[in-house]
């Protein structure tokens, strides 16, 4: 069993650092608030006062925090992450972050002797706690390799896609998705209320239809009973896209509908919907049509 | 085991008629051209002579044909379906047509004495085989009871909508999304290609992630391997959007995402590709981020 | 001075038949409602109490009516167009329908022995009041250079543009140019107003550029306030993006922008706002930001 | 008289400089390359040896440059416009970079005892030419008020729009037209011309009509003939657009028309058109149709 660090205790990354422990692992963690942490140190992680004290007590690495901001922080200066790396260890971000920051943060892990790997995962909690989590890895292969039994432990489809920075640009090429596929199924939603099917039969017949991908089927039931906190909110979705429309300048691809789709993000927040979960998206589409929904 | 009819024995409706025979119905069938129906005939079928002549023969009759022209010509004339039927038969289409066009049929139906649903199909010739095809139906609640058990044998998953016309509007619903999804689903994958992740390496993460719908399982990978034929070529998927953007006007529902996607099935066919699988339009997204794919 | 027919003396077609008088023109005049052509009378127009009558009266016989229904109740049946046409005359349209019923009508015309020019118009009321129409001409070359000194009558910009059909379709052509750039206009006013620019402000700043067309000139300002009577309605413009969308499959030209564009129009008539001139988008797109405008 | 600076001798700033010079203003210049703005030197300019020289020398100094790096170039470091800048100077700054960043500079440029006006322009050299270039002021009245009758000697149409940023805003707000307008444009040029009508009728008819705003009118010749040096070429254009889009997230202002439009600008640069005019953009949309334009 390996000596790991976890950064970033959030929903995604607490119940990741959970699925670590249960498969024997040591793991010392590190979050900004203590408090959310406390169920993993009662369920037996260690506690380590700083990013640095964590990653100079592990050998493998991990972050999982929600932006470039909030990376910069626990890595950088004296108590970060960087500081405490050094030769022979693994450092592996599970962030959403532009491949260029990506590829620039491994450069920096390099110089300290360690190596880095880009590992985002995609799927949402539930799919985690299904034990469905599917990871992408961007890195050497020779480190891939290395860490793969511990990634395995997280999620059973581990797809190694190349050098650093690109497996956060097939979570992004991915991401965009998960916009542009739930706008259309609520175009689709509102032709059938509108023509007198009642919403919960079209939902019920849409998930049960071939364009039912298991993104679809754990969100779009949302707009029935709202989850008690979003998933991932307006900000969150909209940053992804940000980040797909930036690639796709970059690398010279169009992107119409995920260049569309982002616009409806932009309206539910001029509505003031910007912490809801992006399912909220159908109230856009639903006041367009003259519903009050 | 009921008496049937099955008029359209094309890739799908074949394959239906072929699983009813298989339950152990007595099938009655008709099609334009004859020898595609051998391989039925072979495993038991009955030939009709015409459309009218299967009504006259079969308690329950289907009809599946590619459009409302050609459900026209079936229907219609001395030797159509409607001079067949008559009290106490159920007459079922499997076709997409308008709601308007089903409604308008069932009322000429209803006057022979017969009673009509409208029961299209989400799904491919390959979810059918696999026995997962899903069934939408429309009309009186009643008649859809008395049919219930003979749908249940084409496919497990049956849902009642609501009366006459608003299964296939449901279907409708349903199909504006396979195409927004291909065109999400191929902007991603360019991005990852142009950035340098090899199309199996992208199509396979993106296959393996919370975005992959039935649907985008079974036709992406049709840029790899296109098959032999069609399975719902560019014209047919436009006419289904058309008629989404048409009822999306009737019904008053504004469509981005299905209006944009539908331009490149236009571009599609100015680029001479009508009669291939609509997962072309990859090439059309392609060719605009400067590839000759 | 030439002998003229009009036939539908609305906003547009009665000031077009005041101007042919003006010019000296001798005019038989018809309206469904005689009452709205009373101004006409007195000025000196003669009464058709059919269109059939206006065309036995006249040498050259006009039409200028909504759409394509209305087009078929004044040329078909007894008291129409068609059955007062002969050899010699010239029939002109100045309807827009679409380029395929145009062609055929002008087939029907030239059975009676006359000749069909369509004859659509670009500009509004008061483009025309300032003299400043412009008027696009299909049909035969000869029949156009006969009745040209007529049309120049109208307005002094008359392009020939080619033969039967084409004119309605360069009129096509131009319109849905109207809904994108109304569109794209409030988008900016939009941002210059919620980054605190008064509109007043930004609307003058806006129409002082080099990207304030004519129609953008008349029309933006109704945001400020409203005309008595829509001067081209929220219908009327759909009907127009309708026609544009179709010939854009017809000929196989994508039309990305106004394929998004008129989804806006679909929202306004969700929202109730069908019957406002099409300025009223401007709503719309306000509802989107979060206003309430 | 007055005495003024001038740095950015490019094709627009140098002949807003020779208007200067020929009202009878004493003009100090500075470009980064010297032998450009040797026609100016031969009419009258004095040179400045660094853009701090020029801020010396003058009493109100202008800068027009391509973007915000350039910008800062010529304002930072011990050459630059800052060093130069005292009590009573006035500062104008006619280049599009944001609005945060005109804001951000307007402070620096207090703190030096000076104060800063931002005042894009509308129009292309052709406007200029024709002294018909509108001008936009952001910034305090009444310093706007004390350099209006030099801005009139630029252009006749000088709208103070309101505090610093506010113009450059105004700027973003109607360039993002630009590209909307010429899309519709080229969309209904290119159903005129697979309907029939020669692209060169269709083009003149098109200018001729009420959606001609002066903007389409210099630039939309271009797909006849291509002039010698792109005026505005696919990577600015595409720079004004992402600006609009940037400033759309910040204030909540959906813009739909806007973001499909600037995927056909990354489009143009995948197919390696990136320092053509933005006009090229009819390639891109013909290449969609099927045509090889």
């Amino acid at each position: 069993m390996a000596n790991l660090g976890f950064i970033g205790l959030g929903a995604m990354g607490g119940r990741i650092a959970k699925r670590l422990l249960d498969a024997g692992h040591t793991v010392t963690g590190y979050n900004r608030t203590r408090s959310k942490a406390q169920w993993l140190l009662e369920a037996g992680m260690h506690w380590g006062d700083t990013p640095r004290a964590v990653a100079e007590a592990a050998d493998v690495i991990f972050t999982m925090v929600t932006n470039t901001t909030a990376l910069q922080e626990v890595l950088g200066g004296p108590d970060g992450v960087l500081a405490g790396l050094g030769k022979g260890k693994v450092y592996i971000d599970m962030s959403t972050v532009s491949p260029a920051a990506s590829r620039g943060l491994a450069s920096q892990v390099a110089a300290k002797g360690a190596r880095m790997l880009d590992v985002p995962v995609s799927g949402s909690v539930i799919t985690l706690e299904q034990g469905n989590l599917s990871l992408m890895v961007g890195g050497e292969q020779a480190t891939f390799e290395q860490v793969k039994p511990i990634l395995l432990d997280i999620g059973p489809k581990v797809n190694y896609v190349g050098k650093n920075g690109q497996a956060v640009l097939m979570k992004i090429a991915i991401n965009l998705n998960l916009q542009v596929q739930i706008m259309a199924f609520y175009e689709g939603l509102l032709l059938a209320e509108k023509g007198g099917i009642p919403r919960e039969t079209a939902l019920e017949v849409m998930l049960n239809s071939a364009i039912a991908s298991p993104a679809l089927k754990y969100r779009t039931p949302f707009i029935l009973q709202k989850p008690d906190e979003a998933w991932f909110n307006v900000n969150m979705m909209q940053k992804d896209m940000l980040l797909a429309l930036e690639m796709g300048r970059e690398l010279d691809v169009p992107l119409p509908t995920t260049a569309v789709s982002n616009e409806f993000l932009t309206a539910a927040r001029a509505m003031g919907l910007a912490q809801e979960d992006f399912a909220i998206v159908y109230r856009v589409l639903a006041k367009m049509a003259g519903l009050d929904a």
